[in-house]
């Protein structure tokens, strides 16, 4: 089946949605994030199929979200190391985390928990503005087009044509 | 294909990507947070097939971030109202996004921008520590298991592992 192209829509989420590919990327991603990154490693961690892993890997590798490292000659050996713009994603990770802790945890709690060691507290990502450090909510945002959007495409949603820009 | 249930994992991420099912998840939440919210209109906006589209909105009702409401009758109308924990999924949305605008964004710029109404700023969403306030980034957090997490599971990565919490 033919995937669509998020890639060329102008749109940050499409965007990002058609670069990490399926659901598994977020998944690899975490395993970098908590030092895994060996290819078997990161397979038997996962339990994901070699070839799957295999794509997975090229793709993030060819984004420039990980970098391949050799580690050892004769035999060549690899490992996958984040890039600035793998690392840069984290906080997604973070949020997404939040989330899920929030609405998909039992009462049993949360399965894992983050110690922010800036503080020395545990922590859960909180998402705010970058300008006044006060949350990011649904009803207090407006989206509007910005210098990116092409001027031959309908604004999406609701949003305000250009010409009230 | 079967696809991994990721639902049962000791991981809010992947049970976060279980319940989004696949990439179209999210653009459809984008959607409903643009104030599209009527089946026809979604569809016209994202150019996703009715079938899949249906089944997206079918889950999303059932886990209950979406609610599927009549605002019409004879014949029956509905269109589709995000729940508070639908509504609480945007900032996972902004954060995507405001890496996105950072990394897959041309020379232009990005293409939506978004509008902090709490202060009146164009605003960039930003990850931060829910104690503290500092930004939460891969560097600066440690894992490790939380209540949640089943004590006859390994622990995932390189986090510690129970007797050392």
């Amino acid at each position: 089946m033919k995937r669509t192209e998020f890639a060329s829509w102008p749109c940050s989420i499409a965007r990002s949605v058609d670069l990490l590919g399926d659901w598994w990327t977020p998944l690899v991603l975490r395993e970098a994030f908590l030092g895994v990154r060996r290819f078997d490693d990161i397979q038997a961690s996962l339990g994901i199929g070699r070839n799957v892993l295999t794509q997975r890997l090229k793709r993030l590798v060819d984004e420039g979200m990980l970098d391949r490292v050799r580690y050892q000659e004769k035999p060549d050996r690899f490992e996958y190391v984040l890039t600035e713009k793998g690392r840069d994603f984290y906080p997604v990770l973070a949020a997404m985390m939040a989330w899920g802790d929030r609405w998909l945890s039992g009462e049993e709690g949360p399965p894992i928990v983050l110690r922010h060691t800036t503080c020395g507290h545990d922590s859960t990502a909180k998402v705010v503005c970058s300008e006044c450090g006060e949350a990011i909510e649904a009803r207090n945002v407006r989206a509007r087009l910005g210098p990116g959007y092409p001027a031959d495409q309908a604004p999406p949603g609701r949003i305000r044509p250009p010409s009230a820009r």
